[in-house]
């Protein structure tokens, strides 16, 4: 095979989005050499190279085509039309997204894989890389092999996850991570409005993530619905008569958490 | 007034469970003697008792009457019972729960308050009281002083709730913990058939609070739902659908983000 195990010809990072911005970060302090930095708007293209010693381009055909590694970190949607646009003399090509398909570069790269980082990036926030999952998946064993060691340099937790168990994966995060947040968000909404501070709930958050986190997240459910307190419940929704969308959530996640235990009693 | 400030003659504990047992244990520390541990059942008073050095019983008339303070943890459904069948001589009594009015005591007794520490408790873990917020209520302001001096000696975040604050206190607290951690339990069952580790998932949960905590979660929603991205969100529920509840939950807390997103623009 022609691409290279050390990437001394460099990666190409197309996208200088959240992840684009993380990941590039990781990969210079592990010594790794970024040559190029893609995005179609030039300004953030320009800042993350400065950030990394890149060069920088927004047109794609400007994209040097010798390089070994090709990090697609691009929102889903555009995706296809990067792989379109895309082209290279030897390289290895990667995207970084949860829920698209490896074999979205089937049809014209002989060399690709998936390097999903799951983590919830944002430029203004610092984030120990080194705690970041690298999922991994790659079209042939030696490849595998490649983007494992490549991984192992940026993080600790490295696994490899195949299209539909990455499906999965990201499903399960956005119950674990999106609809965890609306729950403090919604919880945060309806202590604005009575003069307490969101505050004197942030050590309760603290210790519920732990729970959950030490324990089975299953068996540390406590609260009014896994009891059926319909009282509780009952006074509950009363209170919430003015915010319908949050007293349909109250009514739907007691009604999943009772049927959850009960399953699991059964 | 005939109540001590300074609780040297005692406080009493009518409960043995979590709250109870957390409480006892800070007032200890703070070398503030406990006179007597009550619980209906005796084995957990005694075991209780024994770690706080204080008498022990489960016969109601068996309490002394000569104590400063009587602090009722126990169920929210047995506190009416607890007070129709207490008697003192001159204490003050306090509940510490979050949904019961304080006007419970108003009947019977003449000083009287509330002193609800709002955090998850568990007899098996260790917690430090030192964070946890205790919300004070009582009927006097010179009792809310002593109570407040009381519960500084516990904690560092002491606050004035009162009755109908702490019932939405309450509220928030059930989205805040009991929600969000439904939607860890969600995630875990649907990754656990998959063959992927829940583990893989907790440093996503740990930032994804972090950033909550640090921001505002309303500002720092992410994911599907908030983006209205309605092509994943229809993938998602194809994939719920041998799991009836969790889609059904799926569906209303993105439609919930998403109507909070709006309310927010507009």
């Amino acid at each position: 095979m022609s691409f290279s195990n050390r990437f001394e010809n460099g990666i190409v990072i197309l996208g200088a989005g959240n992840v684009a911005t993380h990941l590039s970060l990781a990969l210079k302090k592990a010594n790794i050499s970024i040559k190029c930095v893609y995005s179609k708007t030039i300004a953030p293209a320009k800042e993350l190279a400065h950030k990394v010693d890149a060069h920088y381009t927004n047109e794609i055909e400007h994209i040097p085509v010798e390089a070994d590694l090709y990090i697609i970190a691009v929102k889903d949607d555009v995706i296809t039309s990067i792989v379109d646009n895309l082209d290279m003399e030897y390289g290895i090509v990667v995207h970084t997204a949860g829920s698209v398909p490896m074999d979205v570069f089937q049809k014209k790269f002989s060399n690709y894989g998936v390097f999903y980082p799951l983590q919830t990036f944002s430029k203004k926030r610092d984030l120990d890389f080194n705690s970041v999952p690298i999922c991994i998946e790659a079209n042939s064993e030696q490849l595998e092999r490649i983007l494992i060691r490549l991984a192992k340099k940026l993080t600790e937790t490295v696994e490899l996850v195949d299209s539909e168990q990455r499906k999965v994966l990201h499903l399960a995060a956005v119950f674990a991570c999106n609809f965890s947040n609306h729950m403090y968000a919604a919880a945060s909404e309806i202590i604005n409005n009575s003069g307490i501070s969101f505050d004197l709930l942030k050590p309760l958050i603290k210790e519920t993530v732990k729970k959950a986190i030490d324990n089975d997240p299953v068996k540390a459910q406590t609260g009014p619905a896994v009891r059926n307190d319909q009282e509780v419940i009952s006074k509950h929704l009363e209170m919430l008569k003015d915010h319908p969308q949050f007293e349909k959530t109250y009514r739907f996640v007691s009604e999943s958490i009772y049927q959850l235990k009960q399953e699991k009693e059964n």
